[in-house]
């Protein structure tokens, strides 16, 4: 039982696993992957280890050596070849090793479904805590795309390895090369791999993070649940943790994809009470429209609910007739820094328009 | 000046690197691509830090560590992306450094144009003795086609590194998994990367290699040489060198290629007195068909000289017109048991025929 609508969140546990995993699914703004498998292995971790702790970045030493743990590729084939509760751990063992020095925390590197419960896989197995806070504040595609490659942080040396037991150690040139090899690896590994990477001190881990994104995955996740059980409206509750507001509400009319190089892409065209609204997501929303105008773009989030129950709706899911809500919320506002937007911004994403930032207002 | 047709060869000198690269050419069996940029770096590596001593196998103490490098790709692609000495030496380094042990070998893992003198390279880099013998006594497309496999040898630990400065450390669960892990690799490097695998002791180098791989090679280049300068039949005394016999001569009339996942796959058809032989290849040739039956396949070696001057031809300098001899000579009598043939046999590429050993005898 919760007792407040914002509890502090100081440890996550097996109770904590589906609140956190819905707030981060919503934070995964499309992609991520259902959260259903990282869940399902994070409970077992957790029901073997008990809770993890969670550290806030400022409370992290300078001395601290943060290893983030993540799943690189394809979420849904997770389902087909689940990692052991062992490998993910190893994944950080066998960077740990080759660096030749002892982790002190687990990170996530991003907000996403499986990303946000992987690595409490890890801090559980190998008995660390787990910083509260993550490398995007909300999921991007490629290993590159994080807040601390804008601090100067290399991605690599870096771990590489599949649910078999074939293990890579990557050192690059940079962070887009780092993305290039690993992205190999993961394709010939069968579209799903364990990295660990970004391997940071404390205080790097304090300046390039985006801070407290655990909890409020977990608050989200609570919320709507409190929400829904009192017969309120779960999306406006999602809109208000996260500082945003609905764009949009109507009935999904239709659903183009295309798999490639391992990304889901494709649009979606969602018709409302005040017409159509289209996004076009590539594993994440990136870009939402408006009668051929861009309202939305990345960094900023683009989030899809369901509108009766304020579930997330990954890109995946997406089907004809579904009735779903789009939020809009504003990223981490280093994301929106000249580097940032050449990272994550639209063009890089290969649409012809510039960023538009998410504005708190109601349009006209 | 060379005093006799075959001196004794216990070093590898600057000079000495014209007829190494030529007899590993022959039995590069068409694939190993143009020696020549192997022949160049070897030659500034050996003007810089002086000859190459040759070490026998048998000469191997139990407790040697003996590092293989070579380059794994598209030869041809060498050409627009020159490694560098340096680059060439770090890729056993790196691998030595991993494995927490000191290299006193460095060794060939493929008798073929550049995998030949790629190892001079390191070796002159890095003041090591070079093992005169290989992995094969030829040339395979794939890293798991190598003798050591068939003795247990691991190929992983492996380095793989490219000429930017991007290294990946790769521990696999068996010898083809390694392969599809560093090919992903070299692909996204450029379909050219250094590789450094199939770290043995001596006693697994003295059990899985083919001895005397270089001085063989050195010898066939000498010979052709010599030969020559008489007025001499080169292509029979390469046959001789290698206890094998030509098969067919005549002109090249027709040659159908096509590049596949890295591969130079396709067929050459020759014309000569008694009729057709065609040749199919991957890389290396394959199967030596003459009016529909196959005369001799894989793992045995099939290699084409230059008729009038006995210089080896790759596959990718087969040409309409060009006249030719076809060689067939014994491989390593490993390669014809069961677990030889699994590895490396017609079937393998993906030809429906029994292996077809080479016959001394002429034809009927």
């Amino acid at each position: 039982m919760t007792g407040t609508l914002t509890p502090p969140v100081t440890a996550i546990g097996e109770d904590d696993l589906e609140s956190l995993a819905r707030g981060a699914a919503v934070l995964g703004t499309g992609g991520g992957g259902d959260p259903y498998i990282g869940r399902l292995l994070a409970a077992q971790a957790l029901r073997e280890h008990g809770p993890v702790q969670l550290v806030a970045p400022a409370q992290l030493p300078d001395n601290a050596t943060v290893f983030p743990v993540a799943m690189m590729g394809a979420p849904t084939v997770m389902v087909e070849k689940t990692p052991s509760v062992e490998r993910i751990g190893h994944a950080v063992a066998a960077l740990a090793e080759h660096l030749g020095v002892t982790p002190t925390h687990i990170a996530c590197i991003e907000a996403g479904g499986v990303n946000s419960t992987f690595p409490l896989v890890a801090a559980a197995r190998l008995g660390l805590p787990l910083v509260d806070g993550d490398g995007m504040g909300r999921a991007f595609p490629e290993l590159q795309m994080v807040l601390p490659t804008l601090h100067g942080v290399a991605a690599t040396p870096m771990s590489i390895g599949d649910e078999k037991g074939n293990v890579g150690l990557l050192t690059s040139i940079d962070n887009h090369w780092a993305e290039s090899l690993a992205r190999s690896l993961t394709i010939t590994m069968g579209c799903a791999a364990i990295i660990s990477n970004y391997v940071m001190t404390g205080a790097q881990a304090r300046e390039g993070l985006v801070a407290g994104t655990l909890s409020l995955c977990t608050r989200i996740g609570r919320r709507v649940e409190q929400v829904r059980a009192a017969h309120g409206d779960a999306v406006l509750a999602v809109a208000d943790e996260l500082g945003g507001r609905v764009l949009h509400t109507g009935k999904v009319v239709d659903v183009a994809r295309r798999t490639t190089t391992g990304f889901a892409r494709g649009s979606a065209v969602i018709n409302g009470a005040d017409g159509d609204l289209t996004l076009e997501f590539q594993n994440e929303h990136l870009v939402a429209l408006r009668d051929g105008r861009v309202e939305v773009t990345t960094p900023d989030l683009i989030i899809v609910l369901d509108t009766d129950s304020g579930e997330p709706v990954t890109t995946e899911a997406l089907r004809f007739g579904h009735r779903v809500s789009v939020l809009a919320a504003p990223a981490d506002e280093r994301w929106h820094s000249p580097g940032g937007i050449a990272l994550v911004g639209p063009r890089y994403f290969g649409y012809d328009t510039d960023p538009v930032r998410f504005d708190a207002r109601e349009r006209p």
